[in-house]
């Protein structure tokens, strides 16, 4: 099927982005969905190798991506100027394509969190930090790590964690534990930007007190303590780190922005970061979709006498998961457009949106695909329980859907005085109406 | 709230569509909301005189409503001109505004069925009968009835249908029995656009065994037998009737289109009358919405000390059905979109999700809004168990969900064979590049 | 089908309990069923007329069944003497079969509120109280109303009433409004059961601050301002009112308890009416899941060439619908089981839980047997869009869903220290268990 | 919190039982949950040792609970003399708390499969492969593997198997390949009960081609091909096989009660392990609800000021999650009682209904947990995800919960011709009562 762009944002797709769309999907199709396996097999199972191999056919595929121009496509065009030049909406379509394959992102330079990082950089980086982090970042030279989740606290408010950092002198001094360090385990992973808690504005505005620092892998006193596995996944060779920080001293010129000011970076980071995740979601449900069909109909199962897919539930799981999914993509790329004609601040609604539903919704797409696959569906030979686990994650990551829903609710409350001032004023109009056509209010009820 | 516009169709509606809705919602906030409870108060609940008066306050709100130009709003201008010319996208828009107020759609000249028969006589219809029944309809002087469903046939598949038309000489005679002819009680309707199956091809094309004519209300051998109540509510002066044909004589000039065209007919019918619907049940859910936060910030109703919005699942519930009205919406302006790009037939599968999406959705909004409001949600105080009961028809009305969940299965089922053939492509790749990076593609997994 | 009671409660089912459900099952099948529609008949459809006549075929009915001994059967045989001498599980499998019929639990003498109101006076009238109302009520010669809910309180919390009842002298005076009255609109109801607020003890305890008075209807101040609909449903002649209390005086012996009882009255009220409330839920789910099967079998309602049965998606409810009728019935009988060896207040949570899930889960069988029957199951020709409002307020009815789930929660969520102490307790053995076994804590993770 | 036996239940439930539910819940709790991690631990992480060593912890919580009386507590007394000699319905109760800990089933020799096989040797085996195989298992010397699933056939349908077995004198000769057969990777496994298709009866009754023969582990052309993972993990050392037969050759005397016999083996064999599993999932629930208890009270992770445990939708999860643990609990012992009272064959429909509701529920309330964790949920630091993750699999393991619901909606479905003939008999007496009381039966609707 050639990929099919929704009727309502034909208007918003350049054909430069649909010659590039074209071209991903064919690389994805042919060169990084196969390739999913090779790379797997390619890492080490031995403990002691698991986290310092890296599958060579990586570097091949990037070399084949980069090549035909399919890099670094997920720089806005309009917040930035080292990207390709997509909008985030066209960026998006792409994005769900990357989704299809394990290997498809990084084989472009699209994957996180090197794509968040590299936003932060090039908009929040000096030109010192951005020629020693943010150039081999953008040449895929190194990885990158971002630094923010912490095991003991409620840290999806970012008011809540521990790292702490302190100012000595030209240095800062930094102590605590960070997990779910995702890519952190990497052997070619060069530099940590680390969200920690400073010393400064304590007492006074709580969302002042945040900075965000650039610490390179390998610095004294960082430990890598343990993978953390999703699921039974490790996720190896890019992993989950739990991370300790016992006096990590770096140059201050290591802060980005300025101290006080991690909270400003983060909310920066996080919109175009969650419409990737989520149209790459979409992907994976796609390819669960193709999955649930191809496997449906394999003649060889038949049950009790027809075709799976002859079967009256069978169908209504594909329609509900083609319903699911085409909704999943519209809210997103409405979202996606709204930050392109605005920023992401004013697409707050619309970026939390799609955070809340896409995932739970694939996550289903998903699990009913795992289920038509019976024992199939749940081991190694397809990808969809170890699509399911990623997936399931991000109903965690960047705060629980419940926060998010919690402050969703909370802002759509606050409409509650205007809506009751317009019911007053509509119950005055009734009472005129009803007196004007001579009817006693009280008793039609 | 000033209507909102989402982003991914800003491009998409024209000023002139833009100042409409405006107008528009001053009109259904200020003029057709309060008069609602009038409306309803106006009709008689005697008996022997409910079926026979009609609500005042209807001829005045039409008087309002079109010196400002609101009116005839929905006949798309892609395929029609006598309508107001705005494209099945922007009448969308304005459908959801009419869909908070009981009175609204009809204020407008803009209520079901009369839109879509109106819809059917002005590209099936001839001058003559444009002349007698389009004209005094688009003039809102009388109304229409559309009669197709039947009692005992599993109609929802109009090959099953059963009313009996025969030819005689320069006279079609009609017998059967007819259900759910929505405003065929209503004093002012005029003339029932009757689905028959006749005589012709009956040995060959099923799909070509029905016709549609032209029955003036009132012609001998009709008898409206009584009206149906949906949930408790009978929806007067409205009203779903079963009404009987026995040899009902009409010429053969009521003939619309010609005989055996009766499901091309159909089936260019129900594009753009679904997107209303849908539309208008968005309008309706927002209302309801607008009604569970107004509740919710009673401070004379506060449990366990708190206002009732600021416990948590209320929260949640605010939230969700913000998520499911914005999703809904966006489902239904796209195939709206792929309507007026190309025609209702290339947008099959969308106009489909959103006929099986919004209905239940909605419902689940009100559902959410009548339980925030214990017992006056269910009860005559407040629309909400009347918005659900008519929305919950929705499920229903043009076929059950079922029926369309299990097309919508069959076509993308069509996929499988394109699928399977691609899973192969991937698979040879796989086993080459197995043999390429020399890993046993077997002992891998 | 014979009625089958399940496995794990055949020993608890005396054989006097058997035989009486066997001889409740005939005569609700043979006599009640198709007598539902006959007594809907008789009631008039005049406005001024409809609170004012009572259909005669209950009267017959009433005979037929107390002749048969079916009559009383909701008194426990634990707790009142009056009764027919039954346990709460034993009425329970009774009250489902009652469920089945509008007019089946009122021929038995059987029906709310007036079982619940004969409950209290058997408790806690006094003899003279007893002698006036209760006998007549266990005679079937009046019925009576309680009147509790108010519209402009969140009266689901008893302490949030506000109806006013002073004392003066010999004399109760009492000022407010009550709505939700069920049966106040019965032209044979005799006796309002009114919780108010009293004088006493207002600065103190907020449970003592409730008193339950016996107000006779046609107390002069007494004004039934309006009946509520439920849906469009009105449910006459039993209707649900609007009553207005405006100085109306009745003696201090009217009195139910004393002054400040009044919370203790309905604690002790409400457990096994929600028995009953769930059991004849239980029993309406049967007959739509009878009603959904009838239909999908229908020979002349074949879809796609098949019976509609043949369907997946039907089967699949079919089956669904069933699993969800065994479950709800298992956890009510396993609360009425609990009153049966303790009392109400030891099966607080088992109640509650049957009060949270048979509502809902009732709601979903009927609304998938309204579904399978298209257009005919939201109208009057199936009494399943009615049984569907019905039990739709029960999830409103003594507190809204969300009220108990969240008392519930709390009273879960008090095992919390608890098991934080058991947790700490296994950590503290794992360790020592990881010393024993010479195993590095830590690094095994 | 003391182990609570549902009031229902209550006289079910023998002293000597009670008892031993207590020792067995201390054991569970002071001895097992402690040990999972050690357990987990003594695994070689090493892919050569893998599957070659066995957690020398395992023996030692045998010997221990041996010495208790704990063991084989599993075959239940009405069928067979070898066990403990405890119903189903005890036993069952029993599981519950055996699935609060990874390593308690085994260490009272009350695992699956090994349970199952035992069940099948014990009632069909003759004495000469009871004595070589049910003695040692029953005397927890030697492990099992029961070898049905195959990976290129439906075959939840045991009609569908391929695994072939010929006679060739006095020797079985088998060909052909398995998949999860559970525990084939155990190094203490010593025989596989294999699942045959044989060549008898190939042309005529499809139920009596099949053959359950005995293969030792180690038989020359077995070889286990490699271990298959659930979500990611391997189940190690227990673990799921992929298994291959080439011309694996038996004496005929391992054939089970006869060639042919097959379905009447498996048919016996299903009941009670799946209310051991139920039950078992059971017993992960409520560990699953403890750990989201104790997290969202822990007063280190506030959000927006409030401990977890007192926001509502927190709340109105725990309780939730309460009503779906009791329903379940109450749906298993149903069936077990049945199966008591009656055989499993009687029990069929309840046992269906515990197969297809406990582990989607107990999936949920697990889901429900892990995201109450946020990332620690996902991870290795709380056994949630693995608990989902095996539970997840119930709902696919003999036979998928959509195979389930058909049939037992098709069973339901049977009752069709008798509520029809009942609709018609009522329709007929309403008849005769619109005339008895002289209404027309037609108008009144």
């Amino acid at each position: 099927m050639p990929f099919e762009i929704p009727a309502i944002v034909q208007d918003r797709v350049s054909n430069r982005a649909r010659e590039t769309m074209k071209k991903i999907e064919h690389f994805v199709e042919t060169e990084c969905i196969p390739a999913d396996e090779i790379y797997e097999a390619q890492i080490s199972k031995e403990p002691s190798l698991r986290w310092k191999t890296y599958p060579p056919i990586m570097d091949d595929l990037k070399k084949k991506a980069r090549a035909q121009g399919l890099w670094n496509l997920f720089l806005s065009k309009t917040h930035y100027s080292q990207g390709a030049g997509f909008t985030n909406l066209e960026y998006g379509l792409m994005a769900e394509i990357l989704g299809r394959s394990h290997t498809a992102s990084e084989s472009m330079n699209c994957s996180a969190p090197d794509t968040g990082n590299m936003e932060v950089l090039a908009k929040y980086g000096d030109d010192a930090q951005k020629k020693q982090w943010l150039e081999p970042l953008l040449d895929g030279k190194i990885r990158s790590a971002f630094l923010m989740t912490e095991r003991f606290a409620a840290s999806s408010d970012a008011k809540n964690i521990n790292m702490h950092m302190r100012t000595e002198g030209n240095e800062l001094v930094l102590n605590g534990t960070k997990w779910w360090s995702s890519g952190a385990c990497d052997p070619r992973c060069a530099v940590y930007i680390v969200m920690c808690k400073s010393e400064l504005n304590t007492s006074s505005d709580p969302f002042k007190q945040q900075s965000v620092v650039l610490v390179p892998a390998g610095t004294p006193g960082v430990t890598v303590l343990r993978p953390l596995s999703v699921f039974g996944y490790d996720d190896a060779p890019h992993g989950h780190a739990e991370v300790r920080f016992e006096n990590v001293r770096v140059p201050r010129s290591n802060l980005v922005l300025g101290e006080g000011r991690g909270f400003e970076i983060i909310q920066g980071r996080l919109g175009p970061g969650r419409i990737h995740h989520c149209m790459r979601s979409i992907g994976a449900a796609e390819r669960g979709l193709d999955y649930m069909i191809a496997r449906v109909n394999d003649p060889n199962r038949r049950t009790f006498g027809k075709l799976i897919s002859e079967h009256g539930t069978i169908r209504s799981w594909i329609a509900e998961s083609r319903i699911a999914i085409d909704s999943c993509r519209l809210l997103v790329l409405n979202a996606a457009d709204k930050i392109d004609r605005h920023d992401a601040k004013a697409a707050l609604k619309e970026i939390a949106m799609a955070k809340i539903v896409v995932p739970r919704t694939v996550c289903d797409v998903l699990d009913k695909a795992i289920q038509a696959h019976g024992a199939g569906g749940v081991c190694q030979d397809f990808p969809l329980a170890r699509m399911y686990a990623g997936i399931r994650t991000l109903r965690i990551a960047d705060g629980p859907d419940e926060v998010h829903l919690a402050q969703m609710g909370r802002n759509e409350n606050g409409r509650a005085a205007e809506i009751i001032k317009k019911h007053e004023k509509q119950e005055a109009r009734r009472a005129e109406l009803f007196r004007q056509y001579k009817i006693d209010g009280k008793s039609h009820l």
